[in-house]
């Protein structure tokens, strides 16, 4: 198991990057070798700030770096030498199972849209998101590669989507929410209501159109949205949680009693906080390239990086995109074919 | 100020829309007639609950209902002696000053363009939410009449929205943000990057794109989108914030301490709680129809019922409609037009 990973991507690249994967070269035996892709003597620099570097670490230099505000697909195709197009690179030709970047989305998907291609059947890859849920987590897909979609796109990724949650999430028969705005099929956009009506003949586990509301009760495990939409949801549901928790903290403040009483409860606040923190989950895979391509938070810390690399391997492991390609085999011939 | 309302609309109804009629019949002295519009013998049974009937109440008899789950525009075609129906002819044959309804949404947004017809130069009207927030409230629209949108519609929207943040939430000189999935220009989808440049010629105090992220920060005052991504922010919204409440009780039971510390902060929950109770902003105007049509939340309790007709009886004493006029007619010309 070889990751390529991008040193350069994210907020506090490279050195949360290196510091995340010095930590999964030495807790991870699974993974026999992590390539750091980025301008060396800066890797450098920060590998030596943690010791003996462990042997399974490599680095592979490059020149150029796509920065956050640039248009990622004129980036990939102008920056050849930047670390993601290099990280990319090795996946497509044999040296790694799988990249890893906390960089620019836009470009990571651009690239490996580009250079890995989309699987047999698949016409476009999507981003799947796992939300964690007081009830089970379910995975939502596509959290923002494809911001206007076609009824098969979005036919397509409940399949893959349904891949994911059996394969990676290990839930039996994966139900399929359709995000819209009421329960009917008449209820919808145009781009949903003709994808209710492939979805029911798809042969999935199709349970029809969820709302917002019904997200976190633990009814759906794979909910299906265009990519507008999708990262609409996440960053909404981001922004909500922050929300709640200043105006709590400001109503802790209000008197002594409060203030005490917070006291008394700072461990569950710290325990919900983790189990909302993204760097728990280390990372969502862009499914649909013919490769392994996990897309990290912009705000990766090393433990996020830690979970990232972590995931990658997982993929691998579990060999997601052969199952990919039987499921959108298995879909009615619309779809499959993506002759609509 | 006459308020027309749908007793039979809504979860509750029409006990709940009674009783809330009642005690606004009572509080509000600027209301002069509350006219509730449903099956007489079931209206005249609940308001014997509550004592005697104030003289400015009025039953108008109807015998038929719009439910949940019909479809809005033939339910409105069909059944012509539905509540929602006969309490929109009220407002259209000049009965009435406004429409307040806490039934099926679908219906009233049907019921209210077909009836009402929109304002001078609206192409479509739009349902404008406000959102409460940490730091200022702001107001969305499209919050779910229109599930897909021109961006001529959604520069209209901008200046609606505009005039409600202005006229009713006194905002000086609102920020008006595109709802989008990236801060830069290229970022969106087909609709919202050619909206964000009318915007921008708009003459309106356009923001730019906002993201998920930038909800609650307080920079924006009105948030412009489809009618269903819209739909899908407030319910998403109000989702994640019911499933942390499940996730904190949950922690606060792990324990003797935490559930100590539960209760001294009951106060701030119940404090919190009530911010985000919906039932406390009493309805959503449908903006751009030639009258006033506020739209209750369908789990409307009393105190929702109230809070709606308060808010019907605002939104005629500001005269919304005749800024809208003057505000669409100020728009650059393709706009205003509504020739693209």
């Amino acid at each position: 198991m070889r990751i390529a990973v991008d040193a350069m991507g994210g907020d506090f690249a490279p050195s949360a990057i290196v510091e995340g994967s010095v930590r999964a070269a030495r807790e991870l035996g699974h993974v026999k070798k992590i390539i750091l892709v980025g301008r060396e003597d800066a890797v450098r620099g920060e590998l030596a700030k943690h010791g003996p570097t462990p042997g399974s670490i490599e680095i592979r230099h490059c020149t150029e770096v796509v920065e956050m505000g640039e248009s990622p697909a004129t980036a990939v195709r102008r920056k050849r030498d930047s670390s993601i197009n290099r990280a990319i690179d090795l996946v497509k030709d044999g040296e790694a199972d799988a990249i890893f970047s906390a960089g620019s989305t836009g470009a990571q998907v651009a690239a490996s849209q580009l250079k890995l291609r989309t699987l047999e059947g698949v016409d476009r890859p999507a981003i799947a998101t796992v939300f964690p849920s007081p009830t089970t987590p379910f995975v939502l897909l596509d959290a923002g590669a494809n911001t206007d979609c076609t009824p098969v796109m979005l036919a397509q990724f409940a399949a893959m989507g349904m891949v994911y949650s059996r394969e990676i999430l290990k839930v039996g028969n994966p139900r399929i929410g359709l995000m819209s705005i009421g329960e009917e099929d008449a209820k919808g956009n145009a781009a949903t209501k003709e994808t209710f009506g492939l979805l029911e003949k798809s042969g999935l586990n199709f349970a029809g159109n969820i709302e917002g509301h019904d997200l976190f009760e633990g009814e759906i495990d794979v909910v299906v949205c265009d990519g507008f939409v999708g990262n609409v949801v996440l960053k909404t549901s981001e922004s909500v949680a922050h929300a709640i928790g200043v105006w709590l903290k400001r109503e802790f403040k209000a008197n002594p009693l409060r203030l005490f009483g917070a006291l008394c409860l700072k461990g569950a606040f710290k325990s919900l906080k983790d189990k909302l923190d993204p760097s728990q989950y280390g990372g969502a895979p862009l499914l649909g390239v013919n490769g392994v391509s996990i897309i990290g938070h912009g705000s990766s810390n090393a433990t996020a990086v830690f979970n990232g690399i972590r995931t990658s391997a997982e993929a691998v492991s579990h060999d997601v995109n052969h199952h990919i390609v039987d499921a959108i085999k298995k879909l009615a011939p619309p779809v499959a074919s993506g002759a609509l």
